[in-house]
């Protein structure tokens, strides 16, 4: 029963400590209720400049430039702030081996490069320094050419673990224009009627502005649940939902032990999942196929740490602006009747993309930072011990 | 039981006259079952030219010009030869009945226009004519742009119906360049926990050119099925399986006379319905709240025929050249990759997007033209004789 411990080695270390009945059941409100669980149970709280130098401090010391160590801790701090538990502290100490096993590079003689432009796209080499870094110059990128040309588009190669799609696009967002981000990732789908996990679980994000710095943050995978659901089912001992995985002969199996495979959004073929597995391969076309990267089956598996990841990875920047005017207007308007509309019977609202995230930055503002569970202070500070760095203080 | 007669006048009259038991269960093959039977039945073949031809003396009958009859000819003329019947001769009077009304402008005096753009970019007002002129207008222009700046984004307001997305990728992908389009549509979606339709069927379209011909054409509905199938499950009395629809209470129905709204790709909010409407909710703002069209809500809905569309779309080319050299082999890899993946138990082929239909038209090529069944025949030859126009020649 224990089987996905095996598969995914740096994974959700948060989730699956957390026992949360009921999480599964949330959905959009997955990301309140471990916060919630928390703090009543009085967890420890970090200050997010706290967390930050940590994280600068851990990346520093295997080496990462300090430049690059900042872009990962904006990212990882982001992550958890927003509620996204698993992409944030959560993966740092991936990072870390990533860069003390030289697979990603300290990049203290690398920076990412641009291979080709045209005066509204641009392919990127990201030389193999961290996926933020890489993200953050593509976006910067992106967002430079939509200045000047409406639009940029910027696909990357040679890149690594990105962290949050949103962070990218919300970078966008904060300059008035729309963002949208996407990566490629190691092959845990199945292709709808094969067996075999073939492509990732490559994430879409769209950051649209709204007025009064509201605004709809989508960021989605493109599978029907990320590989840490799953693995809370096993620890909880229940059945999975229908929808989510496949057993190793292809059929859609409900027993966590029984996993070989995601389904893609949509599920099976009767309803749909053809189509998830579809925008899987959109994803792939704006990553891997554009950029020249790793991609599909090819991508490194989830848990192979001897080889560079090459990840592809695709950054769009709009300026509203080149476009009706009152853009944000009419994104307020159709946020605020979603917001508004009457709810189905036993639901209390209707939320749009970003809403959960939004509610968590406000809980964790409350707080003075962001809640953790002893467990994950517990792994910071050993992890701080094993570099030999000062832990963060925890309030 | 016959409610959604009710709800959807012009609708799926090739789909609703077929009785194509096991047609649900299909997905994938959905395309491919109708035709079979129509063959096996010995039903009427339609010569495309001869479609094409009929269509155009149907629309110049109710005073369209000439050039824009023609665009939507051939546009249903690829729906019908695609497989996508309920897009093709299926919707031909709905568009009659929108010219002769006044609803949609017959353009003889109208033609889009470019309202504002950049390099990479434009917003264009359809001025109400038919909406595959208006496509084609804005799929042109993108992709003069993307040849220039590598990358074309054009929005359009003031458009109407403009069939399947993916007749303006394809025209994309036959110069070489990849293509995407968006459309909003009359509100029939369900947000997360709401229970009132509020966003359209939204489709995406992307499609991307591999080697010797072969592309990935995706042209999905951001919904788990479109109306249609609920109609269908109906006619045959039979449940609808789950993930498709909601009663007026916002729950969860198998029942077809139940229905009161789509279900948006991933169903429930347990098994990531969210993500289907935060992608509806993409395609909107890249149409309506991009373009300042009618957006959301704010659509007419489907039966309404006593104010204009106003349709809000979205067309995007961009060229492989402009990112890494071999694009369309890494495409061509990846599509022969999911091809020839091991099935699943009981299945005998893995497609890639854009197969289905593939398949069809080789098979229509087979039978020197499009076969219908006998009740659509019957319905076009109604329509030339209410039109006074001769009608197609049946093989």
């Amino acid at each position: 029963m224990r089987l996905t411990l095996k598969l995914i080695t740096p994974y959700i270390r948060t989730l699956l400590t957390l026992q949360r009945p009921g999480v599964i059941q949330d959905g959009f409100a997955s990301i309140l209720t471990p916060l919630r669980k928390m703090t009543s149970q009085g967890q420890g709280v970090v200050a997010r400049e706290e967390l930050h130098s940590y994280v600068v401090r851990c990346m520093e010391a295997v080496g990462t430039k300090r430049g690059h160590a900042e872009a990962l801790a904006d990212l990882l701090v982001s992550a958890d702030y927003r509620g996204h538990y698993s992409h944030g502290l959560n993966r740092l100490d991936m990072y870390v081996n990533e860069v003390k096993a030289g697979m990603t590079s300290t990049g203290q003689d690398n920076e990412p490069t641009v291979v080709k432009e045209t005066i509204a796209t641009a392919l990127v080499d990201g030389n193999n320094v961290l996926g933020p870094v890489v993200g953050k110059f593509c976006m910067d990128l992106a967002l430079k050419k939509a200045k000047e040309a409406g639009i940029g588009w910027v696909s990357a190669r040679g890149s690594n673990h990105f962290g949050i799609a949103g962070w990218y696009t919300i970078r966008a967002m904060e300059q008035g224009m729309l963002g949208m981000s996407f990566t490629n990732t190691s092959p845990l789908m199945v292709p709808t009627r094969a067996k075999e996990p073939t492509l990732g679980t490559n994430p879409i994000s769209l950051a649209a502005p709204g007025n009064n710095n509201d605004a709809m943050v989508l960021d989605m995978a493109t599978t029907s649940v990320a590989l840490g659901k799953i693995e809370l089912q096993d620890r909880k001992g229940e059945p999975m939902p229908s929808g989510w995985a496949l057993d190793k002969s292809g059929k859609e199996t409900h027993e966590p032990s029984q996993y070989a495979g995601l389904l893609p959004l949509g599920g099976t073929e009767q309803s749909s999942g053809y189509k998830g597995y579809g925008l899987a391969m959109m994803v792939e076309v704006f990553c891997g196929i554009l950029s020249g990267s790793a991609f599909g089956p090819n991508v490194r598996s989830w848990k192979e740490f001897n080889k560079k990841a090459n990840l592809g990875q695709c950054f769009i920047a709009i300026d509203p602006n080149a476009f009706a005017d009152g853009f944000s207007d009419r994104m307020s308007s159709l946020i605020d009747h979603c917001r508004n509309l009457d709810t189905a019977e036993g639901e209390t609202e209707v939320l749009i993309p970003g809403d959960p995230e939004k509610k968590h930055m406000q809980e964790c503002d409350g707080l003075g930072g962001i809640p953790y569970h002893p467990n994950q202070i517990k792994f910071a500070n050993e992890l701080a011990d094993r570099l030999g760095v000062k832990p963060f203080e925890v309030k």
